[in-house]
């Protein structure tokens, strides 16, 4: 295994990461401030967490894995909160269970907060204490790994929010109870302005290079960098549409067993699917409309914007239809590429929708995970789940690279989940 | 059917009415006070409701039954609100599903407790508006039923938060963190001095009458009062105790199948169950105890005390362990009123535990439900489920009588169910 | 707890119960002769049970509790038949899982039919062995037991054949096979010449005696006879009808939740019922017809036959819908008592189907159980079931008694089980 | 999509192939002889399927196939046999609900032995009939396809029996009962003389070539022959033995979280697994043993031989305690061809026990399912399945292929499914 002091040679800047750290704390708080304390409580499913169960969790991250380790005379907060808000991480210890996170009403929000605080205070005296060039690499590693680990639980906090309110008959709005510093962070969707049309840019493949180079900040999931073999192939222009995907439900993509794989036939049957998630018809004597549900509420739909909310077997379904295919991991980071990774915000590769491929959740060829109980972060997971590319609209600034992976299993639609075509 | 006005023929003093319907919603009011805004939101399984929603369906139950019949130019104070707080009255409309009522994070408590201050003062209008003597007669019964209705949910409010704080692993205590005014009313439990001996009380049998006789308030399952026929039998002076019910628990009761019913040995084998709710053994490498967990937190337990929060299928078979057997519905009535009616709070018939009795709950000969939706409030529950009688430490004063009829399933557990024996 | 020797005082005339055996296990393998090795060989649901286990069991029964104690040198037939055949008896020992009762393919139905011969050869020798009177007393009494217990497995091996055919969509029929000496006796349904009118017969209550009075044979939950106070009450003086019940059917019965106790509404909806077991309509361009799967295989419904498996839910929402409702079991045997019970083959309150009441089942007062294992036939049963009275068309001649009570959970349907309406 | 005729261009020999047909049906029927005909018809389990379903599903395959589209004046044996014995072709239709395939005890197993002989007859006037070339070349690829899907289900006729004998209290064996002509053929594992010590054999890696070539026959999931880039690896020389894993589990394999996937270890915890499939400890006062249930009845553990009945969940943590990992397809695929593909039967690569790999089961670059229903063979499983390569001791000889790819879930465990180790 590798460590992760030598997965970051370089002098750690300390005072920048501490700042950093404020910062990325202050961010997760805003995105708290249009919630009641109730909403804050809640599980909506056991895939979902309730935001407080999030804001400790962050928290204890850092008391776990930094403060434990580098703090002098270390004292936990509340011993009882080593097992509540580990997610997790057996190398640590017990944990309480993942479907009974919405019971905890005390700790109170209010308590999570102090929580937050006492931690917050207790990071920024370790931060100007005195270490080891050694010691100081190791922790800045830590502290890193932990802010990108806060960033996804910024995202997570949002898809589930999003999915507490979905089940809540009076569609609660995220966003419109206040005013957000940042608002426009957490917007959902780009309205493309008009739809452009989608176009094929050809690749020839052959042997190519995939995987994180090990400069700046990555998950050991991205690594190590390696060689595939790809055959010619062909990648879409642009996201599929929420548009072209009601086509494919209004012309009973959900009714022909032969365009879907079996499980997800199985699947949709069962749950008696017909839509992506979020999506409803609302029926009147007079019409019928489809809307969606957002942060912003019950909205109808925005045709030209990327669909979002659906599984892999939706995803894989649509594809067949359309006379195309998921693109494999290789195939859509060497089209990314090609799309100019320098800019890539203003691609659609990124801060769009997730986009899922067909390829399974797997270790790159001499994979290793981190040593301790952080090793626990990604590997132990590489079984029955697909990978998602790019980044979504509500993926924090900064925590979009290219090699990133995402992963969910094939069911899974309450994230930003969308697709891009590729075609052999 | 029988009309509610019918049932309660007198004139209606609606001042005194007015007054008790102020401090009813109090006492309601005065047992939130301990709580967190998290605590009430919360359901801990689809048996118990949240906190916030007893206070919802409480109000919604005036605003529906009274002030929809009785208010000039009724406006419902939220549209949503007809289907989200309605318990099971289908001739009301549609129910919010009993499983998800935890997940209604808005409207917040705030809001609910100004949905609760709207409709206390539009209830307050209507009782001092000219209302035609029929009229008055028949809103009187009506408020009466929402009085005695608002009481079984302040009980069911404190089964349901102690349910909910048992699963939290901080276990915490509902009373010590304010001092309540009526705090001697919310007590768990009557510590006996001394527990006295065990007697049996002889009793002749013949023909003996059961059932209200249409005085006062009563719910209509208690009527029409009867004739049964009973053999002679005899009734244990007192309750069970804990310490009586540890014994069995030590020797081996819940591991002799040859003691329980067949339905309950498979329950219990299939949820691992080896003593009461609420109860743990605390073992460490010098000695084990047993606990058990109290309104007030985690307690040795007081063995003096009346066993609680067993099932039917418990308590039928320490009965048989004990050679004794429960009691009919009947010969528990006849029972209790030799035992002192008119003193009932002095004996322990009543105040400490609901007692399961071997009677199936069902119709009284000649039963007839009340004319409306409120016709649903009990009848259409009479079956597979176990007649209770008496009242329990944390039912509401006044609340209590002799044919009071309680009844759940017979694996209820969290409600304060413990027995009494009986013998032929 | 009593004994079986003393419920069957008078000296036992060995002679005519071993040719009284004889018959009755002929009588049991004249049902199986329709039937294919792989018809006996599977369960179709936990509730029944392989017709192959029926035949070994009932064999089990006499094996070990007939020559277990009065055969000299016992040997068991094979040691694993103890547990694999023994249905729930705790005193004998372990039982293997019911809902796997449909894996055993060995011992094959060969080796079981050659079980039956061993047993009913070796019981034929017990019963011309010397025995005192007090051991042949009793032995006689087991006997009688056993005999009974065939019996009754005679009818379950018919109710569970015909649901394992149900479920074929080659609806395969049980008789046409083959031609059955005894063919008349499992006919399945008396079709009615013309439905006669409902007539309601009024009873003036008071203090009845129920029960069995203890002269021939009785299982122990009929006793002991006793009295109970009845209010005055009217009963049908027919069964009701297909064709009734398709009239409730067919104007909105199962749409109306008013109609329905709670939990059988839920139990409905969550399960899509829509009409009693075994019905389906047929429909084609030209029109639609109801149809009901007999052992004869699809027919047309006889209307005027008695409507036959429906759950105690469906009657009881019948009933209300009707204008009536259940009886109780005092109600009922007090009136088939009036009905002549000394004809009782000639009226309906017998041989054509169960008669759900709405008494849960329930020890009579005073009852005591068997001593020993055979003190599990009945009592432990006593919860969550309703009692059925009567017998129907496929209850052997000479399992009826005015006395008798069957008992079932309320969403039981497989048994020939329907209603006679009763009114206050 | 490609057309089965193109993927075999030459002229088909019918002889050759009317002949292999006459054998390749009496084999399958070889299998059945030492069955009773309840075991025939008994289903253990969804993921099993009854021996004669098996039968009939074959037959099914021939004539919905072939028949249906080669034979004149075509007309089915029995119209509802389409639907009974589809398996899951939607293409052809609906398909009896899998799990219900052991209700279906009509057909017989004699009516199923009628059905395949009236199938064989027909298909030999087919085989005789004059065909257009095009036509005969059609036929002749169907047909073998239709011959190795028997072999297919020859093999999982013998798992799925040892499952359901497995769970028999009386651990039937399969063999013993009578001597079959080609018993050495269902031997269950080979036992090795002596364990040979495990060596590793080096790889360099690059650029490879796996998948069929398209010489003979092959199932369309091997296709298209492509190229994929191989780091350097390692692979073990022999498979893992049920000694080695033994003492994986006598080391505490099953209790250490940290060598499992996470899905793995929820899996293992949740069924309560502490060893694989078939293994059973027999604790005497004495002494204690493990045993395996196998083909031949309940054995001691053979410990030189291959490890089977394991899990991918297994396999993976087995392989991480060990030090090692699973190899990927292509690495398999690449080392079995350097063990001598030209001799494969002499290596343990195959005729042993399949071997998880760590790839997910999805499409090969440029894979196109075959046009029609038989396009369902493979494509659409190709979802949270992982590969197995090789073949197993149970395997039909002539259905080993070095580009074969075998697939279950990652929990599956009632094949013959074991590992060998690579090591990066």
């Amino acid at each position: 295994m590798k460590t992760l002091a030598a997965a970051s040679a370089k002098p750690a800047n300390i005072g920048a990461l501490a700042a950093q750290f404020s910062r990325m704390r202050e961010e997760t708080a805003a995105l708290v401030q249009p919630l009641e304390d109730e909403d804050c409580c809640v599980q909506s499913m056991p895939d979902a967490s309730p935001v407080k169960w999030h804001l400790a969790h962050t928290t204890w991250f850092f008391e776990t894995f930094i403060l434990e380790r580098f703090e002098a005379d270390f004292q936990p907060f509340h011993p009882a909160f080593r097992v509540l808000f580990n997610s997790y991480y057996d190398g640590v210890g017990d944990q309480h269970p993942r479907a009974q996170r919405g019971l905890i009403t005390r700790p109170s929000l209010r308590e999570v907060w102090t929580y937050r605080r006492n931690i917050d205070q207790r990071m920024q005296q370790v931060f100007v204490a005195p270490l080891s060039d050694e010691s100081a690499a190791e922790m800045a590693t830590l502290v890193e790994l932990g802010l990108h680990h806060e960033q996804q639980h910024q995202e997570l906090l949002l898809t589930d929010i999003k999915h507490l309110f979905s089940l809540n008959p009076l569609k609660p709005p995220y966003k419109l109870l206040h005013t957000l510093p940042n608002a426009d962070q957490l917007r959902e969707g780009l309205a493309a302005d008009a739809l452009p049309d989608l176009e094929w840019q050809k690749f020839d493949g052959g042997v190519v290079e995939v995987g994180h180079d090990g400069e700046g900040f990555f998950f050991d999931n991205e690594t190590p960098r390696h060689r595939q073999f790809v055959e010619p192939f062909s990648m879409a222009s642009r996201l599929v549409s929420k548009g072209e995907y009601l086509a494919f439900v209004e012309e009973g993509g959900y009714q022909n067993p032969l365009l879907w794989l079996a499980a997800g036939w199985e699947w949709i049957t069962q749950h008696k699917l017909a839509h992506p998630l979020y999506w409803q018809k609302s029926v009147s004597q007079f019409d019928s409309a489809w809307q969606e549900f957002t942060l912003n509420g019950l909205q109808p739909i925005a045709l030209d914007e990327p669909v979002a909310h659906i599984s892999f077997f939706e995803a894989e379904a649509y594809a067949r239809w359309a006379g195309a295919r998921l693109p494999t991991e290789a195939e859509w980071e060497t089209a990314a590429v090609a799309a100019g990774s320098a800019v890539h915000d203003e691609t659609d590769y990124f801060g769009q929708v997730w986009q899922w491929t067909t390829s399974s959740y797997a270790p790159y060829p001499g994979y290793t995970a981190l040593e301790g109980a952080v090793g626990e972060y990604n590997g132990k997971f590489m079984v029955n789940q697909y990978v998602l590319r790019g980044s979504s609209c509500v993926t924090p600034s900064g925590h979009t690279r290219l090699s990133y992976r995402n992963f969910f299993p094939a069911t899974a639609r309450w994230q930003f989940s969308g697709m891009r075509l590729a075609r052999s």
